[in-house]
């Protein structure tokens, strides 16, 4: 069993990474191996946007110490996918850091980055580059971090939270609640994020579609961030929402790491499914909220409001891009 | 004394980052606290290139546990600023991501975003996104990730480790060696970044430059990995080497973190200074080496060669971009 050694990692991700600028010729124009990777720009149309995120997974916070690490890489890259489902965007490249125990085997290193690699392709994301480094302790927990980039569609703005106007309906893709289980697996390491059904989404409403956010940390807090940045309140009917099996309201609401779209549209326009991927109609924006105004996000459950905009499940951080 | 909490920190750096686009109105057009920021994409000149890395900063191996959080905030995004220069690129907009130990406060969470946030915005690079989460133990080491875009100017391709060609000079900026101090501080802390040092050498050598490497593992490690990637031989003069005060040929060639430029270039163009920083010439490009030969580079003291590839400091990591 052989540590982690730098150098012999560092020549199985370039062999394997070998191949990118001839299976993405218009994309990549120089993978791993040099101080940055580089991509061709993309073709510029009026007001095109080129958009980026970070994002991280923390080995005890957001998945167990237990969980295989090519789960984990996993996750890193599908987390990020999901901002960029979340803005409607089209991702371009990524790039990974990785923080890892000290004498951790190059075995285990490898399926961590099959783990990212692989992930990142699937989503036509390709990994370009990244920085590997132990950490000085071996129960150190791992970290890995994978940053982002990718575009728009031409003439076509990215989706933010910021817009959902009174009177429109609230939405999400598939089901809420009981993502995390017990033993540490479930669907938060093998979601698909929604990039398909976003893109399909703001190609079949175009401008009516009026704000977007990914369900990260809960429908509750999550629904609150989109109605503070829309400058609205967001009003749920607990009845209505799509709960995962063995899941009652509270768990859609809180349960977090659902990697769902929660977006706000007019009602008529919006399709019942997206893809294979069902959409339910869960609510409403119902007044506008003054700056810091509570709640910002209510349930209505049996024909009484309570305010659900910090229901939602905290990792122990925030997410700010 | 607050324990670290999501919402205050959130609304601080956004707080902090309001007016960005009123700063940066050509290059950000949403600055955090959406899903992605968004910049406007650059103009576009034939061939030209965006090019992305992300490098890391582990407590307990890259800074101490006694670094103020400021100068770790700092050293994040000095490095990648490093990986700008050592691609001759134009810094864009950088993310960070942040895991911090449970426990953690507010104000020292506040300082290491001032640190990323100061030394981003020094080097025309600002901090548009991020990501904090924190770590399940309180003695568990932060970890700071940050990735950069950049472009190249229009016309003129980035400056990469490959390109080297046999009768070179090799030359470096500054000095070498003692970046680390026994007491925790030093040069790794408060270094600065190449960067217009690197846009006046292309724009004064233009295709004369012909390979160039930031030095962050040592000269050695480096010298031998723009060697490889140039399939030649780096022959330095241990007698040539500008080294730090208190400091011999070993530690010029080992100690690492030096974090200036090395870069081969035919030796009659190149100046003595690059702004105020005085470059060297330390060696030679002496012969085309095969795939995999050793050594890659070699140091010649008191007329022996001495293997030097191998030699620098190993982070317990490795660079991949």
């Amino acid at each position: 069993v052989a540590e982690f050694s730098e150098n012999e990692l560092l020549r199985r991700v370039r062999d394997a990474s070998r191949d990118l600028t001839v299976r993405w010729p218009q994309r990549i124009a120089l993978g791993p191996g040099d101080d940055m990777a580089a991509i061709h720009m993309p073709p510029r149309a009026d007001h095109s946007l080129l958009l980026t995120a970070i994002d991280q997974v923390i080995v005890g916070r957001h998945v167990s110490r237990d969980t295989p690490w090519r789960l984990v890489g996993r996750k890193a890259v599908a987390r990020n996918i999901s901002d960029i489902a979340a803005m409607a965007a089209r991702p371009l490249v990524c790039v990974a850091s990785v923080a890892m125990p000290r004498g951790t085997e190059t075995a285990r290193a490898l399926e961590l980055f099959d783990g990212l690699r692989s992930m990142a392709e699937a989503y036509g994301c390709p990994l370009v580059g990244g920085d590997t480094g132990s950490h000085a302790g071996v129960d150190d927990p791992l970290v890995v971090s994978v940053a982002v980039i990718a575009d728009t569609p031409p003439g076509r703005g990215p989706i933010r939270r910021a817009g959902a106007r009174v009177g429109d309906g609230l939405f999400v893709t598939g089901e809420l609640g009981g993502s995390w289980r017990p033993d540490g697996g479930g669907r938060h390491l093998s979601f698909k994020p929604r990039l398909s059904e976003a893109t399909e989404l703001v190609e079949r409403l175009g401008v009516d579609l009026h704000a977007m956010i990914d369900l990260s940390d809960g429908l509750g807090r999550d629904a609150a961030r989109l109605a503070e940045a829309s400058g609205v309140r967001a009003r749920i009917d607990a009845s209505s929402l799509p709960c995962a099996e063995g899941c009652d309201w509270r768990r859609a609401v809180g349960d977090g790491e659902d990697y769902e779209l929660l977006f706000a549209a007019p009602e008529g326009r919006v399709p019942q499914r997206l893809g294979d991927t069902p959409v339910t109609r869960i609510g409403s924006v119902i007044v506008a909220s003054a700056p810091g105004e509570a709640p910002l996000a209510e349930i209505v459950v049996d024909g009484v409001a309570h305010d659900i905009g910090a229901f939602g499940w905290e990792h122990g951080g925030g997410r700010e891009s």
